[in-house]
């Protein structure tokens, strides 16, 4: 059916009092005129008030601008969780240049390749790092605007740049008036994924798909203006999942901390009155296993995101019983970090501990902010059946979905076919809608013609009481394709226990054909983000 | 400074995977993904699990659609909190078309009058409002198809349409794909204003707006999916102050509530454990004289949001003396309802009472998703001191200020002049930041050369015990100029009392040219949405 003209679509245009791009600059600007006087950042002794911290976000993307740097710019930070790498989320932005914060564990080989590869026209560097960089930084192709952090609170290393930080902000003017960028579609990240081969992938993120993936870890959190949040994940980390921006929104206060360290993650939690922290299991299990005298109590709980990995249900109940309680998150880089959440049902209420861990690691259901999920055939892209069973390719879609990957074409358009972002995460859906990732595509273990998923396989080892960490990989086998290899850590304290009690241990939770059958003692290799380096692990396996 | 075209303006464009219209279909869409059991609505002895409201909304998308209705065509809906009030709030932006909830308080000329105007291809209409209606249907340009919602818990009045609302739901699909609008501004939402004198004005809405709203309720109301919300305002009202779609973002239950009466309030909020629910301060008002015998008890706090009018002082604190918080919120049908909040500072926590609701009585300041407001001079657009005494116009922009007026380019002009939208509201703006309202333009009133703002004056009334509600415009006098002249309403049980007295009670609490030199008791002639009208007042003061 024709219709003429509507109504609807006569002299009803965007204007500048009705249109305004969607960017997380303004949840900095918005909380200090809302609370000016409230504390923003805490660092050590030293605290900011929002008043203050956006100041100094307003003298960094001042001093950016009268350097000549802006739109189309890449400015690289090197730096743990310090105000200087929060404040560059904000101030590089307001200066219409991409941040691109830097995994500070890895190579310099792997840092020159990416200033290479973005083109870093400023590096802004802390000393702890001054080792790899002044290796980086030596042979770049362009050498960059080097500005040091010289953090107090940090002993040792060697400053590197023309310039102090705290002496570029100085140069910069603080009632420096932000724009918004003309267009919310606009760069202004550049995250690079940990590829465990190859050269990694720069990830590029949009002033919309910030914003609104802020909005939604507040509403996937439950964030407020009363939060105080723990930075326990690296800012580096897809932007510390966004989070960098969304306590700001919520006008919460950012805790900062140089190193994951039990011994200063218990005190702080109990001085500063944390409410919020997130973590990879791998810190989960870092602060369960920590020494009983570094565990101070504190009066209240705590709310503990993980995401990267599923946690194991062995960890979720321990950290409940340490007054922690566990939201499992799951996303990627290229979705700006967790797009999912294992939303709590109120009819799990009534279940054991064991059971409601069991529901809880599973990656569950969309944020509000990610459009769409689905799990399906990628040849197809048929959705597979809610059974629980039926294994699919996890794949998003929405605008908290990266732009693509930097200069490089073939892998966005690989990334973004059929209309859905593939995740490469091999997941089912279970019959009341949540998603659970079963492996990488790559970590599936095929034995006897039959799939294993090396994660069910880890879930019961992280059952046994003498298990510290564990992880299983395929192990190449003339007969039967591929065999279960697991390695293994105990724990420090554990009781001799023999190869053949822990697979014994998993015959009697699964079936047989997936319990191991080579068991491997000893530290497990992982990467820079703290992931377990299956690659290394399965080389190991196939060396044996 | 020429740039070249930069690396992040090459193969990063918006594909389907990254891109995806905002929407408050959306939200429904997730929520009976996520929460399928889940109650959604509730009325009377009727609830539906957001399965079942998702379906039904899908139904009416695909009823409508198959009867030709789409982009560019107006539903109309003239009906009370009740559940095909709701669903129209999501079937019908899903086959494209604009919803426009009327009024129901308005008289058929009126109604006739947005019908014509907004060129009604459909009414939903209620049989308690079948007078007006039928009335309003005589003589209609073109007559719509009517559908009749026939609400057991309402007796009387009578069917006027084609088909029951019931049996239009049944021709629909229930698994109906609801496709997002192709572009986020597309209109979606009509809201007339209650104009005190003229023609209304037809505020239009858009996706991308309505969907940022109800985000901004979420976070500025602390909403969560454990929230249960009592539709105390009506869903007529800016489309409920977009609760209608934050409510359901969050995966909250909405109780419907066909009268704002009392008796049916008090104990509702206990059976159905509410946790939220807005109104005008003549709500809480109500609540606050409601006879003993109403006043159930219960056993947890409630969330109330006002705004509309700044809640007196006393009002606030009768509220939290029966176990409501009282939240005050500020905007207008041309900002999707409120846009900015009394945001609580810490720094109240030690204040007592009466000074925190005077804190409290302000309007406040800009919500997350409202972009920045100003007072101002309307002539130069320069903002005025942060003295709290310098009176301008308050002045807001950003995505959740409306698209203009419908078929009145000049209004929309002069509403957008300078690039604000310019409220009509003289205000202060305070040291610390939060703007207060002084008054409408038009009620300030000017004696002896001096400017006296009649809710100052109202605050005071307010505060006298044997008062119930009061009303404050300007007389002419040929000395003065003008004088003030206060209306106010007795409460039932009080005690005798005299004009002098309460000029007295006035002069002892403020300038003594600001306190009325005219008292007249009687009730109040208030506006269809339960303003008070004080052109009414106006012309009744002028004819003493």
């Amino acid at each position: 059916m024709k219709k003429k003209r509507s109504i609807y679509d006569q002299d009803l245009d965007k204007v500048e009092a009705n249109y305004f791009p969607l960017t997380p600059i303004s949840f900095v600007k918005r909380s200090a005129a809302v609370y000016p006087k409230k504390t923003a950042v805490i660092h050590g002794d030293l605290s900011y008030s929002y008043a203050e911290f956006y100041h100094r976000c307003c003298r960094l993307a001042s001093a950016l601008t009268r350097r000549g740097i802006g739109k189309g710019d890449t400015v690289s930070v090197m730096a743990p969780n310090v105000p200087a790498m929060l404040e560059a989320h904000y101030g590089v932005p307001m200066s219409g240049a991409v941040l691109n914060a830097l995994n500070y564990r890895l190579d310099a080989a792997t840092v020159r390749f990416i200033m290479n590869h973005a083109r870093s026209a400023v590096l802004i560097t802390d000393r702890e790092f001054s080792t790899t960089i002044e290796e980086a930084l030596d042979g770049v192709d362009q050498r960059p605007l080097v500005i040091d952090i010289d953090d107090p609170i940090f002993e040792g290393g060697k400053l590197l740049g023309e310039k102090d930080y705290e002496a570029l902000l100085e140069e910069g003017d603080p009632e420096y008036a932000a724009t918004p960028p003309p267009d919310e579609w606009q760069s202004m990240s550049l995250n690079y994924t940990s590829g465990t081969t190859g050269n990694p992938k720069g990830v590029v993120y949009h002033h919309r798909g910030a914003y609104l993936n802020a909005i939604g870890q507040i509403l996937a959190f439950g964030l407020s203006p009363d939060s105080v949040y723990l930075w326990t994940l690296p800012m580096f980390h897809c932007n510390g999942w966004t989070y960098t921006w969304g306590v700001t929104a919520a006008a919460g206060t950012h805790v900062c901390l140089r190193t994951v360290d039990p011994a200063l993650i218990f005190p702080m939690i109990e001085k500063h009155r944390v409410t919020h922290m997130c973590g990879a299991p791998v810190v989960l299990n870092m602060l369960v296993h920590a020494p009983d005298e570094v565990k101070t109590k504190f009066g209240h709980t705590v709310e503990v995101a993980t995401g990267g990995a599923a946690p194991p249900s062995r960890v979720i109940e321990a950290m409940g019983e340490m007054g922690f309680r566990v939201l499992h998150l799951y996303g990627l880089t290229e979705s700006y970090g967790p797009a999912t959440l294992c939303a709590w049902q109120n009819s799990w209420d009534g279940l054991g501990l064991g059971d409601q861990a069991a529901r809880m690691a599973r990656q569950g259901v969309a944020y509000n902010t990610l459009e769409e999920l689905m799990v399906a055939d990628p040849e197809t892209m048929q959705p597979v059946p809610d059974d629980g069973e039926t294994i699919g390719e996890l794949m998003l879609r929405g605008n908290t979905v990266m732009k693509g990957y930097l200069k490089n074409p073939p892998a966005t358009e690989a990334a973004f076919q059929g209309g859905w972002f593939h995740t490469g995460d091999l997941a089912v859906r279970h019959p009341d809608g949540y998603v659970e990732v079963k492996d990488r595509a790559k970590d599936i273990i095929i034995t006897g013609g039959e799939n294993v998923s090396s994660l069910e396989v880890e879930e019961v080892l992280y059952k046994h009481p003498a298990i510290m960490e564990a992880a299983v990989v395929a192990r190449a086998n003339d007969y039967w394709g591929e065999t279960v290899c697991a390695f293994v850590t105990l724990k420090a304290n554990a009781e001799a226990v023999k190869k053949d009690d822990i697979i014994a241990w998993c015959k009697q939770r699964m079936a047989h054909f997936k319990a191991p059958r080579t068991i491997i003692f000893g530290p497990l290799p992982k990467t820079s983000t703290g992931k377990i380096q299956k690659f290394v692990l399965r080389e190991r396996a196939n060396s044996l």
